[in-house]
């Protein structure tokens, strides 16, 4: 199986000169897949459904001919502007009622019937044209849906919202009763009196909020649904994908993942940032787990600069390849970038390509070209299917408790990323590797599972991490979790529901910290940033606790069984301390990594990435896969990566 | 007379099965009045002109039988959706033109024709249906007026806005005296062409922003009187109020307050912030103020946190009841609460309730029944009527300079609260009551009157300062203060008006201080945050000069008679400085209360409130109301409440 | 010829009874000049097509009898009430859809065919009844156009945008091609389908937004071209102008100015900002290189405050004579104040006037009346024409780059003004007189030009800068220069076109700060603020190179002949030292003047204006021209000023 590995090529932008040089730099650069047509509507269909494939058909013959794969774009991912002007009500409009315009990309409302009857139409002739073209390697669905457009708020969405609301709860009723509206006198009498949540007096309802979250998702999908039931019938053989964006709110994207043939994700951390590392990795992990063990693409990655940042650093020499390794150590079998060629032109003018402003004697050529050279000589090398991994951890990813978690009127404004990440980080930078779950999965292969601020949940994901902990699963459950049901409503009587016998205790009174961090000491001593609360005892003993604030002496930590409980928002130094004991405690301590070094396992081989500016020195035995040197003593430079493949005994 | 005790009572958001739980637990608590139906309006008229009144039968039968009164809200504060949909321009309009949709709450326009002839069938039928109800002990008017929706800037309110200013200009001619609309070319030929300020390109006309202030709390005000009007034929002894919002700007509470049977008030200070009992100290003499002499009520606090703020800090142990006591001491006779049971769905459900989430077995509750059961002992105990306190200091609270002062295009920006609540400080802190007055009232009863940055002023309100000061009053102006008249005309040849023989001086130029404050010396040695100007002196002495800044040299504070200026905007320790001066050389120096400790005499009755975290002892003589036992000595915690009665010699 | 001197007059404020006050205090404050009827339109025609010019004759007789010149105004800059109601299609519309109301000032689409109308029928009424008054002097055409309203985004403006972009490419395929709308799927069909840069989903097309500021310049323009060609029919003698607003990024100055009859500028530094005389010595500067050698007139400043600030402080005392001699320094031939007398109503009552609300028994009164007698005095003196500086440094200044480079999606957030400052502040402080310039003059006439951030450019520009310097010329270009081309195409192949032979390198990526300075060393020694880029040399020599950062171990500075290349963005004491080190090369060092004292030589005059506290003494030979006394060893208080005539040897 090759390891996938080119970019976005829109070639429109270019006179037809320029292809054959393009065909001939992509051999050199060792490109074997192109992502073609992403924003091409308005060229593939000038006029209202007058198509022109011409220029497709010896774009794609060009890229056959030069042995490179098509990752073939469905194109509907901005509206041509005969579209938008013959049927303004396809635009999308924001909360205070501005409709958007034309001139930008995705200026499409995701439940217009009239977008979704063009984007059918266009899908359809692209599958009749291209289905059995010899170049035809993939579908690639739209583009980052949602990116700049998740939800809309016309009429049209509204009407959507009405059936999709019908659907879910049946009667007027049951949406009253679900939502609450008895309160602030919001009873309807009937679905036609519901909109979307638009600019409003105050705070709106939070069961509303949190349904539109739910019907955004779901619309988004609904696109992504319709297209792939025409390729899939055209080409029932032929893989479809959509590109990811990572830990990305509006999507909920385990119920994505189920409808991908393969998980693909575009991925722009910072280069200026020296943690952003952590966060690709994070990422990275994050496809692995939506692919279920299945091998995913890194579809867009910057070659250097991106152009959306006020300030927008290059990426430093080997940081590219360096981050590209954080993907293939995470089972990516595809290195892809946005773009082919920089563009002279457009929004984009200003980032990156393969192929620079300043053409092929330069830093970012070469760098392209050599990790294109490399991962041409390991596709024969890695194992296309890998095993999980022998020791892992899992941190409970839940799209419903980050919507409802970070809505207006919480007990405290918390970031719902920033805990998922900061646990990541606590287990990650320990060495061992993490896969997200959600609360409801098969938890039995992991030996700690983490839910942090699982605000939503069902009664039947608490009853599964009920089940885990008392099988002996060490399960830690942290602040602001269990607090409401599905229906957004308060779980009453000190939260948690199942999870108060799981956890041997029950909740007070929250009592957040404005301002001031809190001590906390024990079995873990650091602080507290945003948070305390009144915990009660009903059988779990306490490991730490609170040593100021409006929770002092109370606990801060405490343990029931394999049952952990953390009352506080952790510093990233308590996060640490915390994952090391526990990992300690179940005997699984790895020797830890020094700081800002990777070293992820799969299956059996070891990448260690080097991301400080000092050298680091390997410490592993076996063979590099990259140098074929002994992996022990190799020093990797900043960037440096080694892959060390461990000796059979 | 009963202390008032209880809160918003919203039974509706729960089943039946819990209303009998709601009145034994209210029993408990010592609860003897409870608001209802504040945001009924969805279920009270679930369709147009259906009124469903049998579970607020219900209700108010439980309640009555628990012996619990019914302050009983008329259900306007929040349209049903049916209603909105069939009339959506009854939705209000911000200045951008944006439609405020359903889904929230206050969603009306106050000057909409339809909405107040639907709150007015709806006021008529709960009349008609409960005005002779046994539990009835008040009606409780809508709920907030303009706490999210003051201004209205639809077509709807436009019209209004023209017939508001027909009625008070006569023609447009006398429009355009007032707004002087010679300049910038805004002549207007006929109300036709005139329009609320909406967004426009850049400032706007200021008598025009004024007025629409001005038309702002008088619609509001409307909307009271009609509903007012209704309920006092139908039920001539049934008291009426509606909840004032503290030191709120939109509505000109000295106008409300002549409306209301009795005051009451909502207040929400930040339990994190430490200087707050000092603002809700001052909210406090406001009611009393607007009460003019009558008890009054304090309608809503939280028992605990609110919901609305970043960071939702919890009341710490004792800090309810010391809050309440602050109300106590300034003669409210009701301590009420929202709401009564912390709801579980929607906007509001984690706003802390006197029943929370978790129960009965909480430090909410104890706190919240112990409070219960004192004030029911109490009542035998506080006088029903108090008279004035013997020393009282008058500070000048005004509306329309609050709205003129803070408009853009001013000498420097300002806050007019900041003003109020800093001069407010000085003298509470000083140990003297304050009371807030009007320019114009009857000022013989104070010895010391501040007029604080009172920018706008009638000639007739400048002349009763100078009347009180040339009578031997102690008047203290300070800057910015009869800089406009009514008319938002500037008083030109020195400002001041008719003051500038009162303080022997006019003013030749403002000198504000850009970011860089300026020290004064004197009298009073300081600095000055934001202000200088240059004081010409005719007849006044020089108290203090600015030693720095543009006005170094010239005098900073000045004194002829007993007419004070100001001329700088004081620091906190300049305004407590001069404020000890003036109460010394009046010979009404008091042993100041240790800082962070009130000392509020009402009657014969003396409040001492711990604010500080350490323990303060009681110096003074008498017995403690609240323990029985002799005042002096007693330690007080943090939050203790003595409320020393002196012994009769 | 006279120094003009007077402001803005705007009697329809006032009672006539004010009237004849202001002739005689005119005369003692030594005012000729007067600008009348800038915001009288809805006075001048109270109803549509009915015009009252009586009070105008009457005023416009006053101002004639007391011996003052009529600067009259074409009262288009603020339409009356009743045309906006008439018409509300000619508000102005934002980009996310408001409509902006009346009731402030500026309220048309500068597109718009009926405001177009309306104010030419006025126009041709003034020209007509006043065309032959004897008062008259000059024409004053509108007020600060764009000010406030610059873009408009409304349908009207959508067609004339149309119409604009028709003209310019012809057909929609040369649009297309123009705005590179193959990416992201724009490519347009017909001309019906663009709009103006509406809100959008992202990132707008940037060649659509370059267009549009063009065409914002372009249509302010045409409106200011109509009312010109109706006053030149009537008046073909009297001449016009319109205020300008000093380095002001909506209009193209470079076409406006050469429309103008004469130059004139509004100016409003912060008197509060120690700095802020250096950017009123630009616009000065910049308004003098604009009259083309032409005297110019200081149409607006304020006496003392001005009203729109957060904080509005007053002038010091000296600091407007201060400011207005660095315009008569820079050849101006009129001080001008916004307005004569201080409004007492309106939204600009708190901007002072020359008369203020205190009256004539004030500094400032004093100030306006002694700077009157002086340049009274002067006008017999100052020479009325002057030659170009011996010794002048040029900038480019060039409006499509400032538009260009400030969009957004660029790889740096950069401000083209402060870049346009920053060299001429270094080269002001060396002494050296400064002319603005675009890039395709004649640069013959300077020793050294400087083109900042040169982002757009022609070739033919490009190449006219390589001829000055391989003319022997010094040229110094500064990072990000011939970027793009005028269609904002990116010059691929290493940027700068031309340039690259001229400078002898091409540059190979942009490695943009993100917030870390990085040093730099050689022949100038400083550091980079958010700027370095990796440079390719191909003839140029490295002066300074980075020393820390991405492009480490580069050049940052370097020179190819007389051709500099500036990689760097520089700290101010870089472009000081740069600035030093060209003129030391050149033999143009002259002593430096002290910091704070500006030193201007005009023809055989050198203006001396010390800005400092500390007082300054001159060490120049010859006479001042303001005291009669020699020069040197004259002590300069904090705003003093000598003009200092070379005695003729």
């Amino acid at each position: 199986m090759p390891i996938w590995y080119g970019g976005d090529y829109n070639p429109e932008q270019w006179p037809r000169a320029v292809w054959d040089e393009d065909a001939a730099l992509m051999r050199e650069a060792g490109v074997n897949l192109a992502t073609v047509g992403v924003f091409s509507w308005s060229r593939l269909e000038p006029r209202d459904g007058e198509f022109d494939f011409e220029w497709l058909d010896v774009v794609l013959g060009k890229l056959h001919a030069a042995g490179v794969r098509a990752d073939l774009a469905t194109a509907t991912a901005s509206p041509p502007p005969w579209l938008t002007l013959r049927h303004p009500e396809m635009l999308p409009v924001t909360a205070s009622g501005v409709r958007l315009s034309t001139g930008s990309r995705q200026q499409y409302c995701p439940s217009s019937p009239v977008y979704r009857r063009y984007a059918a139409r266009l899908v359809q002739a692209l599958a009749d044209r291209y289905g059995s073209h010899p170049a035809l390697e993939m579908w690639h669905i739209n583009n980052e849906y949602g990116c700049h457009v998740s939800r809309c708020y016309c009429d049209v969405s509204a009407e959507a919202f009405r059936a999709w609301l019908r659907a879910r709860y049946g009667t007027i009723d049951g949406l009253n009763d679900a939502w609450g509206t008895s309160f602030w006198s919001q009873r309807y009498s009937a679905f036609e009196e519901v909109f979307p949540p638009r600019d409003a007096p105050t705070f709106k309802n939070p069961a509303q909020l949190l349904d539109f979250d739910r019907f955004t998702s779901h619309e988004l999908l609904e696109c992504f649904r319709a297209e792939k039931a025409i390729l899939r019938a055209a080409t029932p053989d032929v893989p479809v994908t959509t590109n990811f964006m990572g830990l990305f709110k509006p999507a909920n994207y385990w119920e994505w993942a189920a409808e991908m043939d393969f998980v693909s994700d575009d991925s722009y951390p910072d280069p200026a940032d020296d943690s952003a590392y952590l966060h690709s990795a994070m990422t990275r992990d994050l496809m692995r787990s939506l692919a279920g063990g299945k091998p995913w693409v890194l579809m867009e990655q910057a070659p250097s600069a991106v152009n959306w940042r006020p300030q927008n650093a290059a990426k430093l020499p080997g940081q590219m390849r360096a981050w590209s390794y954080q993907a293939i150590a995470r089972e990516a079998r595809g290195i892809m970038f946005f773009q082919w060629r920089q563009s002279v032109a457009g929004a984009e003018q200003f980032h990156s390509g393969m192929l620079p402003h300043s053409g092929t004697d330069t830093r970012v050529w070469r760098e392209v070209k050599a990790l294109g050279a490399e991962l041409a000589e390991l596709s024969d090398v890695l194992p296309s299917t890998v095993a999980a991994p022998s020791v892992e951890v899992a941190i409970v990813l839940d799209w419903e408790s980050w919507w409802a978690l970070e809505q207006a009127a919480r007990p405290s404004r918390l970031s719902y990323a920033a805990q998922i990440s900061g646990w990541y980080r606590a287990f990650a930078e320990a060495g061992v590797r993490v896969r997200f779950v959600r609360a409801g999965d098969d938890l039995s292969p992991y030996r700690v599972v983490v839910a942090p601020a699982l605000f939503l949940a069902a009664d039947q994901d608490l009853e599964n991490l009920d089940s885990y902990a008392r099988g002996g699963g060490t399960l830690v459950v942290t602040f602001q979790s269990g607090i409401v049901d599905e229906k957004l409503r308060v779980r009453a009587g000190g939260y948690l529901g199942p999870l108060q016998r799981t956890l041997g205790l029950w909740i007070e009174e929250f009592t957040p910290l404005a301002g001031h961090p809190a001590a906390i000491a024990g079995t873990v001593t650091s602080t507290s940033q945003t948070w305390s609360e009144v915990v009660r005892l009903t059988g779990a003993t306490v490991e730490s606790e609170f040593t100021e604030g409006p929770a002092a002496g109370g606990p801060a930590i405490t343990r029931n069984g394999t049952a952990w409980y953390v009352a506080a928002d952790l510093a990233a130094d308590g996060k640490a301390a915390l994952a090391e004991t526990l990992l300690g405690r179940l005997g699984l301590g790895l020797p830890r990594p020094a700081p800002g070094v990777e070293r992820v396992t799969s299956g059996s081989d070891t990448y260690v990435i080097n991301h400080n500016p000092a050298p680091y020195v390997v410490e592993l035995d076996g063979t590099d896969l990259l140098t074929g040197k002994p992996a022990r003593g190799l020093s990797l430079p900043r960037y440096g990566v080694a892959i060390v493949r461990a000796v059979t005994p």
